[in-house]
């Protein structure tokens, strides 16, 4: 099972790319997609989606999670925010991926184990869970957290055996069981 | 010269496209592409992105153009709109259009003469300046309206003959000629 993370931003779009056998995580891949400011809005999101599609071609993930974003102190970058979020989505929905969403509270929960982690902290853990012999930068570390997130949520749908489809899409975008 | 124009949405995105025939516009195609409230936010963003792609692939668009959205009251609704948005541009970038935008303002200028009219008069200017034999919906008239405004943005151009890429990229962009 090959999980894709998305941590987005119009300027810097995290990725990071691991494997899951049985209840062991390995590191597969991570790095950014960068835009460039000095360009208009249409192009940074045809960066961003050109960016995305490139790592599925690549890494050829089963499933995806991206980090919900939060609303932002100034209602200009929300809005920036939301249509480099919404380009990256597009992207991974485009090629019939399953898309499951995650808070950075949850992200960290399922990282650190408590939602006040600094950023520090969830690189330093998301390279001890996979082993990985160098530290990623930090939008790299948040996808490889968003990816363990999920994978972790996977876990607990494993225990109930066979779901159906309607329950394992609600769990997954929820982030746990509901009902 | 087919240009399509894009009233973006979450729920509701309005399409419209027209020709341009010299200074001759004429009506080819308009509607909406609605998502449904009820399923995850990946979903309606692959509705509204396959939703354009199928509209490019039906009627072939030399260029398109897109209404800035504004910021909400509602930051969170500010957050869902630019998704959508991202989705609708996602699609138009896909495909290699190139993507101009124009504020509310700019539109109305444009079609009504004035940057404070009702959405009505849009509507009926749209339907007048069209020939049109019926009245789209206000979201069809709206990407109508920004098609409309696109295509006079391009006659101010063509005034200059032939422009290098990077001159006319930047007057579609802004909606008028700079410097």
């Amino acid at each position: 099972m090959i999980i894709l993370g998305i941590d987005p931003g119009l300027r810097t779009t995290g990725f990071g790319v691991i494997e899951k056998n049985g209840s062991k995580l390995g590191y597969i891949a991570s790095g950014t997609i960068s835009t460039d400011a000095a360009t208009d809005l249409p192009a940074r999101l045809k960066v961003i989606f050109q960016g995305v599609a490139e790592i599925v071609r690549t890494y050829g993930p089963d499933c995806a999670a991206i980090e919900k974003v939060f609303v932002n102190v100034n209602p200009q970058s929300t809005l920036l925010l939301g249509q480099a979020r919404g380009a990256a989505i597009s992207s991974l929905v485009a090629t019939d991926l399953l898309v499951a969403e995650y808070t950075a509270l949850q992200v960290k929960q399922a990282v650190v184990g408590h939602g006040k982690a600094q950023k520090e902290q969830v690189q330093e853990m998301v390279v001890r869970l996979l082993q990985m012999g160098g530290t990623p930068g930090t939008d790299a570390a948040d996808a490889l957290g968003v990816a363990i997130c999920h994978a972790n949520s996977r876990d607990a749908l494993a225990l109930l055996g066979t779901l159906a489809p309607g329950l394992r899409g609600l769990s997954m975008k929820r982030g746990r069981l509901i009902g």
